[in-house]
């Protein structure tokens, strides 16, 4: 069957999802606000993200609702300080039962919601949204433009709209897996940006993959813990949006997270890794554990706070935690 | 308290847990084979592995018997080909109580047993050995001399004995945490090896990090189940020696047993990489779970198994694989 699928979004993380689904032969249109995209994608490009030719020539649309209007689903990837206003606007154009795939990690903007979750409270009254279901995993888009084998979690409360998903986006080289465990998986989503910084800052400060290694692994232990405070599935920590997109995003500069760490130390960040998202997860998870002090304590996640904004020492910091193994 | 340690091996890793002690003040011996090495280790070099000079110079002997008189603890770093030889000489040379540290991973030669096991097994009448310990984690040797922080486990029975492990080598750079569960400390730095072959096999094919995070993703699920099945504790597959090992050696040419997946389809294996570790673990589990096919599936393992021993197309062991998702 021949879905008509939207692309809400021009970027590099929508591209890649349209080049996939094209090849799937599904009928794929983008809306985008960016001409120079809409025009290379309309000729089988995105030359601002990718050298090579994408899969095939994709319709584009400057039109929101033109873009949308019988979609059986509809794909949000675009950058989540966008998404409200754009969220807000699709709800009311859409005209037939569709299933919304987000792709975006980390929190709503200016909310402490993370964006899976908002989004099924602001769509559970709308009777044309069937589910939210979130594509989260270890995925660097420029990857999967080069066809490089991709496996990916589909994450839905509720299974049978993310086996939709799942068959949608499955071939030879891309992979789906489905978890109904939204939580655990935003968990893992937003965690793993907040260890990516501090693997990126250990190679700033000259350590090496042992440390790295050492780090993520007490990172790990601290995203389990946390998974639990917030009645998370401990399983989902440990599946691709977990531990699979920790092990990807924090031991690359491929990632502005761990490009932004990297940085941190030589005070001259690119203003393009201000809003690194890792950054925003880290302020709300050091929150959240402040105010409930005596029931978890992270003492990783609070060390990386206090590198990142109070500009505390790292050898005081690193010895520290070296102590209390 | 300065304690008279006995290391038996001038290999890398032998090199350096000397570098660690020495520096932590122990009275530290190597006992060695090799001329060119012990005299490098006399003069504060091991030039074979290390082009930096180490923190000072040692004692050496190539008499086991001196190294090992009074020793508090006998650390045994020796290719594990010859552990079994050197290991039954050692039990009849002590002479006082003492705490053996092994650095070794994987199989007893020509046997089921793990390494640590067996040296339990072996000296469980000798009323001189306390304990085993295993000092098990992510830890290149080369990043130790250059006093990368690292973070490793100890591993006994024990507690009590890997706590006296943990503090003759613990200082601001070298952390050590223990964990008692023997058996699956062994699956974790065993299972890592076989996961660092197929990883190995993926960059060999061309394919990226996306492939490999999606592989030790699904590794780590079947390490777990392997756990299960063989009754050790599962949180020791996501401590340093199970998950950090991993994530250190299946992503970097510095292992030997990556190198050997690398170049695995190239059909021209560099001779030092036939007898990496991998291929016996690989072997070993894989005849395990062909025993026991009824109680336990790992279908990864089976794939790497027949990439390596049985010559199938990579392409269709993939797909096959992709399709069991």
């Amino acid at each position: 069957m021949i879905n008509k699928i939207a692309i809400l979004g021009s970027g590099a993380m929508g591209t890649a999802c349209g080049n996939i689904l094209l090849e799937n032969n599904h009928d794929v249109i983008f809306y985008g606000i960016n001409d120079n995209e809409l025009n290379d994608l309309k000729n089988g490009f995105n030359k601002k993200y990718f050298s090579n030719p994408l899969f095939g020539k994709f319709k584009t649309t400057k039109n929101l609702e033109k873009a949308v209007v019988d979609a059986n689903f509809i794909i949000i990837a675009i950058p989540s300080k966008f998404i409200p206003d754009v969220f807000e606007k699709l709800l009311n154009l859409i005209n037939k039962k569709t299933i919304i795939i987000n792709v975006a990690k980390g929190f709503w903007p200016n909310t402490n919601d993370f964006i899976h979750s908002k989004m099924e409270k602001l769509s559970s009254n709308n009777k044309y949204v069937i589910d939210i279901v979130s594509l989260l995993g270890p995925s660097f888009a420029i990857d999967i433009i080069n066809k490089n084998i991709t496996i990916v979690n589909a994450i839905s409360k509720n299974l049978v709209s993310a086996n939709k998903v799942k068959k949608i986006f499955s071939n030879d080289w891309f992979g789906v897996s489905t978890n109904n465990d939204v939580i655990g998986a935003e968990i893992g989503s937003s965690f793993k940006n907040i260890l990516a910084i501090a693997s990126g800052m250990m190679e700033g400060l000259g350590y090496s993959t042992n440390t790295q290694a050492a780090l993520l692994t007490f990172g790990l232990k601290e995203m389990k813990k946390y998974a639990m405070f917030l009645n998370a599935n401990v399983e989902t920590v440990y599946d691709l949006c977990g531990v699979g997109d920790l092990i990807l995003t924090a031991l690359s500069e491929k990632s502005r997270n761990y490009r932004y760490g990297k940085m941190f130390f030589k005070n001259k960040i690119d203003d393009n890794l201000v809003t690194v998202e890792g950054l925003y997860s880290l302020k709300h998870v050091y929150n959240q554990i402040k105010k409930e002090n005596k029931k978890i304590k992270l003492p990783l996640i609070e060390a990386i706070y206090n590198l990142v904004y109070n500009k505390d020492n790292p050898k005081k910091i690193i010895k520290n935690l070296m102590k209390k193994i």
